[in-house]
Parts: C-alpha cells; structure tokens; sequence
C-alpha cells in the first residue's frame, strides 16, 4: 500500500517541485546521489575503487518529451565512457531506454543506443541496460536484442517480478547475453507482474538458479540478505566460482554490506546516478526498501 | 492451509482405508469417478458425447512400487485407447507417468509409453501426458519431449503455479506441442511454486495468452469464472477461433457450466476417471476446490 503510494509519487510533478526546494532533502539526496556532475561521479568511483568495489554509472533522468533531450543524453553517456576510460576503467554505464527516447521513437533510439554502445566499444567500457516500466519494457528488450549482434558484451536487467521473464530469459539460452536479475521496482498490475512481495523473493530465487546455470558472468542486483545468501549457496552447489558472478547495488544502499562482501573477495558493483533529475529515483528507493525511507523521514525532521 | 492439510491426507494409507470402507463415500465416490470398469467409463463417455462433449480417460491409479504394476497398467491402458477406437473415437486417455514407472526407471517407463503411444496410433486416438509432482515433473517432461518426435500431437499438462513452467513453455516454440493449462493441484515448496492463490490465478491468465499466441489447439483446464471468461476474451482479442482451443474440466465438477459451454459452441473435454484407486484423486479435488469438499462433507452426514 506505502509502495503503490511512493510509486505514485514517484511521477508527481508538484511533490517534486515541493522538495526539490526543500533544503532538508539534500541531505538525503547526497547519500544515494553522487553529485550533479559527471567530475562528482568519477571521483565517487575512485573512492569505491580504492575500497576494491567496482562501479556502474548512472545519469539520472527517465522519460523525454522531445528527441532533442534524448541527443543530449546520449551526449553526455558517450562522455561518461570516455572519462570512465580515462580515469576509472572497468566502471560500466548504466542505461535506460526511455531517456534515449525508446517512447518517441524507437528507431532514434535504436541510433542513439548504437552510438553510445560503438564510443563505448571504441574504449572499451561495457553498457548494462536498465529495465524499466512494462510500457517500455518489451521495446527495451528488442532494443537490446538487436544491441547483442554488434556489441555481445552488453548487459540488460531482468525483473523477476514480470510473469514474462521466465519467458525472456529461456529466450536467451542461445545468444546467452549477461543480465543483471534485479526484483523489480514498477508499479505493474497483477496481470504482468506477481504482486505479493515474499512471491517476489521466491521468484528472484528460483531464476538465480536459472542463471547461475544458463548465462554467463551474470549480476544479481540485491540487497535482501536471504537473496545473497542464496546467491552464494547456489552459485557453490553450481559449481560457479564467486569469479563468475557478481552483486549489484546502489550507491548509499547497505554500505557496510557493500564493503564486507568485497573484503570477502565477492565481485560487488555499486550503480552510482549522478545528475539533477535525482527524483523518481528517490522515490523509487524508498518503495522498494523500508529502511530507505525511515531514512528519508529521519532526514526531513532532524534536518 | 485446509488446503495443505488436504494434500498431506492425498498421501495417508491409513485415512484411505477408512474412507474405503465407509459406505458414506460411496455417493461421493460415484460423482466424481465413472465406476470402476473401463466398461462403465465407456458408457459415460458415449453419454457426454451425446451431450457434445468430448472426453479423456484416466485410469485411476499413481506411483507405482514395483516395475511389473507400471506393465499392467500399461496393458490397461492400452485396452483402452482400443476400446476408445471402437466405441467411442474422439476421446484420448491421460496418463500419469508415475503410473507407467518413471519414479522407478525412466528408461522402462519411456518403454511403456512408446509402447501406449504406437497402440494408440495404430487406431487413431490420441494420448495426453498428466503432469504430477515436481519430484517426477522433470523426468516427465523429458520423456514427453521424446515421445514428440514420434507422436506430435500427444499432448502435454502444464501447470501455472510452477515456476519453471514459463520456461518450460518457451523451450517449446519451436516444436510447438499441444498443451492442457491447469493451476496444479500438489504440493509445493515456495522456492518451485507460486503459493499465494490469487498469484497462480494471475499467473494462468498471463500463460493464457501466451499458449493461445504460441501453441496449437492448446487446452485450458479450469473451472474457475475468471480463468473461463479470460479464455474467450483472450481468444477473441487475439484472433483464434473457438474451433482452435479446447476447455478442459473434471468429471462432475460444475457438470451445468460443462453443458452450458457445449450448448455455446465451445469445445469442452471432460477429464473421467474410472478404476478402484479413487483415493488421492478425490483428495486431491477437495484440496483444490472448496465446493468439492463442502459437497464431500454434506454427503459424509447425510449418508
């Protein structure tokens, strides 16, 4: 009930008016947000470097309303992997679809993305493809179906809540791309999508076996201590080597969990957004983690 | 939770020879099972065929101990596929795997079914593959894919609640068999299975509309209002005629609704049990559907 409100909230343009001027809310945004600029992010991903944690980042921004905005943000992607390649290789950007226009047009968006995916390739950093809405998402997949021709390399995430992807990803047994499993964190309706939240994790867990046994290097985007946990157990009664396999979480999410996981010698990478457009991302954060938002509401009232 | 406690009393010994001996039952026993002859459950067959349904026969019975019952077993069937031909052409028989051995030797079971495959062949009806518990789903689907090269239009029951089944489904767009849908009526762990009612609900009509996108003739087993009504809509919606699926329901469960759908033009096939091993059939039924069991008590008082 919370989650569906803070998922509608999420697409509020008046509440993110109100707390985008709210002096409160930085401090919040300055835990899950690395900066509003690119410099801000790179230098975040030194430091997670330096602490043996590997990096994916992320523009903030969602849908555009016009294909110009969609040229500016693969712009500033194609910039992002250049200064990656600079300063912090290994690091990987993280995509959506929708703001390179995918809800326009997606043939604009099918060139923007083959852009981004050539510079990227021209200095070797790898893109991941987020999933977003259902209302975009089968497009995504097509999109990124068509991406594995010329760039295999390339990473999309997998909902485990969407009734599809079982579907999808059997699919995949032939070209075998890397995924990221993540729980899913939209808004969808019980026809496309399971609803209760323990059907959820049964779900992530039954298609982390699958992929540990299907796909290559794939990524399991988490922060549930019992999806972790199964992660491990799987991939060593797999026989897939913690090399084979990495965590994926967000940048300000369980940070101590982070670091132990990395000491442990576990392949971790942090998704890091950057940007201004910080607030469907936030709102996001807090649907899918109660303990994000105890956070944010602490945030507002001590200040 | 009744539900649960249902299926564990499918597995008593102790509670069927109780039920077995209580002449009570007996009423109860009658509505669902055809008798206990192939005899009887041809003349209730020709019965519904005047009546414009269709039929498949179940020779009751499951997990067999030893190898030489999975023979005999076979030997029935058979009789019936041959019964079938002379007297009632059009219906199929739907057997349980676990009948024909595959918990003991799967290379003697595909034995058996090749063996019930090729008698069916020779005179024109065809088989359906009852799928059972996970502990021999696997196995069961593998000897199906096998008899699929022989005998394509031998027909598969898939079940929503299991989570595997959507990729079970898609591993089969290329060969494209002939599926039932059903919810599944065992007992699962939450790690294979949906668990939460409205879930699998939700699951079948999603998997609805894929197998009437994807598969042949598929069969939708179901006595649920909202499965149903899903059905046609889906159906309409995506341009496959009423010719092209089948319902799918249980002997003497919701028998007006089955005569109603026959009088509307819809292809229905009643699933009709015969034998003396009624036991975790019956159990299985009450677990499923409340109405069964409210029907089960009221004839256990009333006699």
């Amino acid at each position: 009930m919370l989650k569906r409100l803070l998922l509608v909230a999420a697409n509020n343009k008046r509440l993110e008016r109100q707390l985008g001027t709210n002096p409160r809310t930085r401090k919040l945004v300055s835990r899950f947000v690395a900066g509003t600029t690119l410099e801000e992010a790179i230098q975040v991903t030194k430091d997670l470097n330096n602490r043996g944690i590997a990096v994916s980042l992320d523009l903030l921004g969602e849908t555009v309303e016009d294909l110009r905005k969609s040229a500016v943000a693969t712009a500033a992607y194609i910039e992002a992997v250049q200064a990656i390649a600079r300063e912090c290789p290994g690091a990987t950007v993280s995509v959506k679809l929708s703001q390179l226009g995918i809800g326009l047009d997606p043939a604009v968006c099918a060139a923007h993305l083959d852009d981004l995916l050539r510079a990227a390739d021209d200095v070797g950093v790898l893109v991941e493809v987020d999933m977003e809405h259902s209302s975009v998402g089968g497009a995504t997949l097509e999109a990124f179906r068509a991406a594995l021709e010329n760039y295999p390399d390339t990473r999309v995430a997998m909902q485990a809540a969407m009734r599809r992807t079982p579907n999808d990803l059997e699919s995949f047994t032939k070209t075998k791309p890397r995924i990221r499993l993540v729980k899913g964190a939209f808004l969808e309706t019980a026809e496309r999508a399971l609803q209760a939240h323990d059907e959820v994790t049964s779900q992530y867990l039954y298609l982390t076996d699958w992929a540990l046994e299907h796909l290559p290097d794939p990524a399991f985007g988490t922060h549930d201590d019992r999806c972790i946990d199964h992660v491990k157990e799987a991939a060593v009664r797999l026989g897939v080597d913690r090399s084979s396999y990495e965590f994926q979480m967000l940048y300000g999410v369980r940070r101590d969990l982070q670091q132990k996981l990395a000491d442990e010698g576990y392949r971790i990478r942090i998704y890091v957004p950057y940007g201004t457009e910080w607030y469907p991302y936030l709102m996001r954060r807090m649907a899918e983690r109660p303990a994000n938002l105890i956070f944010f509401l602490r945030s507002l009232v001590s200040g």
